[in-house]
């Protein structure tokens, strides 16, 4: 009989977003079962929330240290078995550590961490704890993406020239942090982002997309980071020119002053004898431009699309699914990691992924600041 | 501190498809805890379901005779809040009645029975019961169906005047039931489905969209139901002309034949100052002819969006919702309704729309016999 | 060396918005020079509309009688061959016949007449005078509604089993025609259009391109005729049920009354092995649904389209053809035919197809009266 | 009465593109009669193109100069009053400059000429002349276009931040010069197309779209021109960074090695209370994000489109215009500012537009050979 694994959630207090679509992404295939928490610095929030959640009162902790301790002490068949971390980017990297010294499985929000440095601490000790450690670059989950890097590995677009990769956004528009808004306020925060604002939230995903579909390594950027709304710390609009390893080249946009964008991510590979397009706000369709010319609209599910492809789908051909099923896809596969589950595909971005963003980060700044190209190692 | 209400299953075993559905949509929320369950006529087939969902082997039923006697008799903090019937339509009014007179809350998939006079049984059965029974037309759970509901009901498309409702698949345009196939094979026998195949297993989801959104009651019908495959007993292909009290007019296409459609349900409303355009694969958006003759794209959660149509998401626009999150819709409605939280929106599809489903299909049977316009009481 | 083809107008005197269509569609290609006209039952219409267009005074006749007179007496040198009648229905079947029997050529908008018994004396006409005879159902002159065409023919579809077309425009929701609008005003005339309105106008369209794409004939038809605005005297909206030869089925609805939709021709055919979709507004694409179940969008002028859709297009793909395109192409084939080009495709519209569209009518007309099937012969 | 104005052509013989549509867009609306012409540098081309034509033999010319000559001696009543200079862009300025002289009104294919020194020798020509003289930049003939531009100007979208322009084909993917394309022979000669390839065919076009639009200069930008085809010339593919007066920035990205795309040009303008989206393949359509988030699709001649934009529609909302009625639109307005017609519209691209196309394109080749920023006067 399967039970489910217990997981622990650091952050994700009531006035979060992304805490509630991580349950939501854990609940989906029952793989988890959420047993403790700090979901909050303000212990009175994680108590309602862990009420509101079913979590007995004496496993929400006042502290992500006084957790970890404590879970490490309750026998084997209660304690948790891996910890998500769903705090803003300057907590990431000491819950991450401390879980994994004892002895916890780790999945933690992205970017890494705040600063190149944190996360290649954390890497290693990612390497030293022999546990798990995923991270949720969550739209890499999607069937659709799978089906895009499938396509591209399968040769089917010959050698790739041009990548554009783009994620506009366009609810920073106004100054919204003044507002009070909670998400707004920590994310144009540099004690909690770290030094990029819009880069590190939503320009890591397109990269980490890039590559991750496309197999290529940028080698060469350059990179405008600018801020548009007056009085705002951090960048909230950068666009970065990109020279990969083989000749191919592209672009990348991020940006949150996008007025009316919603979640426009999006990222189209031009090769010698294909192209592919995939938008996140479409994420059940990719075209596929063929050797002939021709254009094919590839269907999650359908009747063409991989294996890779479909061992991520939950539903039938026609029957939408979203955000959160790419979301679960990591969990699931985190899951089946941590059972040990190797005979499925259990690939899943990691600690390598987390550092690659960061050293793409680290570069666009020097590039931005000097004005010039500037390599990626 | 709040607990997930206990439920059992009834049918969703292996090779079934809309069980795991069922399953995936309760635990979205956390509301329910799957505790219980006779999935298959197979004891086998249940014991290895019950085995995976992590369900104790003591609550694995061989008959849902056995699981309503069984669960009944449980202490009142063990047993069961309500029952999940998934199995095919021939299979939904027995176990319905049983647990209802048992006291236990129902939910159960669509049709409602296998025809209009056990539907009326059971109607009774529920009213005498003084229990909750839901019926999954999971469709009316999209957000912006109920954004559309609302525009309707706000005046802002004046007089309805025309309707066309489709649902268009192409999964049966061959013989699939002879090749073995689950799904194909019960929904194509006259046995387990009941006297109409698409128009039960598809049309009367359009049905109800559209009488659900429309606030409109069909008066009169014409209907043809026809079927192309060869050997095939039950319809799978109809094409209906509706009359509507108040003048509205329109037409209803619901087929399994055609070619690689995959799951087309759409529904179009035309006013006398607006129109409304929503299709099932696209559920995160709805067209808006304004009175102004121009086009308003509104998109789930959107800045314009009703507060109806908001209290059905869960995450932020822009990141893609799906089938899954409307049907847990349906769940979650039906949960707090069992908890006595009436403040809210707790709208579900009832005993009601199913009867309704049935005089429609009742209906279209006899018009289409008679090759003539048919009332529709 | 080649010179244009004189050509003379009856109709299409300012305020009309098909005659100045017809004008720009002869034009594009050189191949008509318009050199006569009547263009209005008003003189002083007539003059100025001549004088706009760079027509001789005396060339500009006060009625069509005149004109045929005139013109027959002119030299060959200068008189005309062909003429283009755009009037409103009622005055189609005089001028054409007078100048058929005159030794004119004829292009004439659609409907071909007011009456099936005007249309049938119109094909004796024609058949008589040896000449050629156009009839502007300018949709089929659409490269890629030929590629379908194409594609039905080479059985990529295998055998046909659901046809939808659909024609809705809203722009006579309101009671237009008493404002003193034009086009509303005859339209809707029964003195002018003939026993239908919508049907008519724009109900012809979409059967003759139904047939003209699928091959199919239809057989038998349950038609709903209705007037939406009050005081309209001629339907307004209108929906047919259709029975194919060999077995096909189908609904054909076309309407003036669905609010904010512009010109939404659409067709629609599945069959037992592939599925073909196009949309008048957006001409320029056509989505077939292969054999294996994916989606294929063809582009006009794409690498795989056909010699006879290509034969239809005069510039490259990706610079959009539109309406005005698909309208030459039926007028460059009436002048190939007159010039007896007959090695090239000169498939146009004929006084056969303009018969079957009053056949059409009356049918509709019939079971429409009677509430019942009726055969269309 | 109204005559067409008399026009002259060099270049679009046999074999080429631009010049037959030049020829369709002039005789669109009659305002011209194409009465001249030395279509080719081969006298056997010129004169079989001139029969096609219907152009008498005497005034089909063996060079351009004979032309003007012979034309400028012609009775006034006979000659012509402007010429369209439809060759490869090293004869443009030689031409148009002979033509000026001899007292002609000149309009010409884009980019002006091969060189800056070029363009601007030619610029104070057509001061000296007064003398007309439009570039056909025909994407801004298109009505939406127009429209996008009315908008911005009227302060729909605030303060613009950013602009993406792209311009991506696919059909010099593979080394089609060499196979006698002539098309691509030409566009990848230096000596016949001038210093760039990619930039000058298409860039161009965006940027003119881009300022047009938007009202923006583009005050610094960096440069990527690169050639991925092997022995190709000049760039085939380019990315530039732009920095605009007033602290907008922005993306021009223009590549003809993006396999598969047709005729990808699209703009994209975001400002500080709202959107507008624009894509060539689909020029009906204006995609409007409002300042309360929400998206309205305009479409051509649509109730709320501007005058401006409905100036430049033939035929009703719904009837799609496409490359042919834009480019009618820049010849339209060529012959109303010829008649003197000042009271309508008759803005149309000039040599001033030509002359600032060349200078992108030569800040762009010294930022590019930089790899650095560098200013656009």
């Amino acid at each position: 009989m399967r039970t489910p694994l217990r997981i622990g959630m650091v952050g994700g207090g009531q006035g979060a977003f992304i805490g509630a679509v991580h349950r939501m992404a854990m609940a989906l295939d029952g793989d988890f079962a959420l047993v403790a928490g700090c979901f909050s610095s303000d212990p009175a929030n994680t108590r309602s929330t862990a009420a509101s959640l079913g979590i007995a009162p004496e496993r929400a902790y006042a502290s992500f240290e006084a957790m970890a301790a404590a879970e490490a002490l309750l026998p084997e068949a209660q304690r948790i078995h891996a910890v998500s971390i769903v705090t803003p980017n300057h907590v990431h990297a000491a819950p991450a550590q401390l879980f994994l010294a004892s002895g916890f499985h780790v999945i933690c929000d992205k970017p890494l961490c705040a600063s190149l440095a944190e996360g290649e601490t954390l890497a290693a000790a990612v390497a030293r704890s022999g546990k798990q450690f995923a991270l949720t670059h969550n739209y890499t989950g999607y069937p659709m993406v799978r089906e895009a890097r499938e396509l591209v590995h399968s040769g089917a677009l010959g050698t790739l020239r041009k990548v554009y990769a783009e994620y506009l956004q366009g609810w920073l528009s106004s100054d919204l942090e003044s507002s009070g808004q909670k998400q707004a306020a920590w994310r144009t925060d540099p004690a909690r982002s770290g030094p990029v604002g819009a880069l590190g939230d939503i320009g890591t995903h397109a990269f980490n997309l890039l590559e991750h579909v496309s197999g290529l390594r940028v080698e060469q950027l350059h990179a405008v980071l600018h801020t548009f709304v007056p009085g705002r710390r951090l960048d909230d609009d950068d666009m970065v020119l990109l020279r990969f390893g083989g000749g191919a080249s592209g672009v990348l946009c991020s940006s949150q002053v996008c007025f009316g964008r919603e979640n426009g991510l999006s990222l189209r590979l031009f090769g010698t004898k294909g192209a592919l397009e995939w938008q996140q706000e479409n994420p059940n369709q990719l075209q596929w431009t063929q050797a002939d010319g021709t254009l094919k609209v590839l269907t999650r599910g359908g009747a063409t699309t991989s294996a890779a492809a479909r061992s991520l789908t939950r539903i039938p051909t026609g029957h939408p699914e979203g955000y959160l099923e790419g979301f679960a896809n990591i969990y699931r596969a985190f899951a089946r990691s941590i059972r040990g589950e190797s005979d499925i595909d259990a690939a899943f971005p990691t600690v390598h992924d987390g550092l690659r963003g960061l050293r793409f980060i680290d570069s666009c700044l020097k590039s931005s600041a000097a004005s010039a190209w500037h390599p990626l190692a």
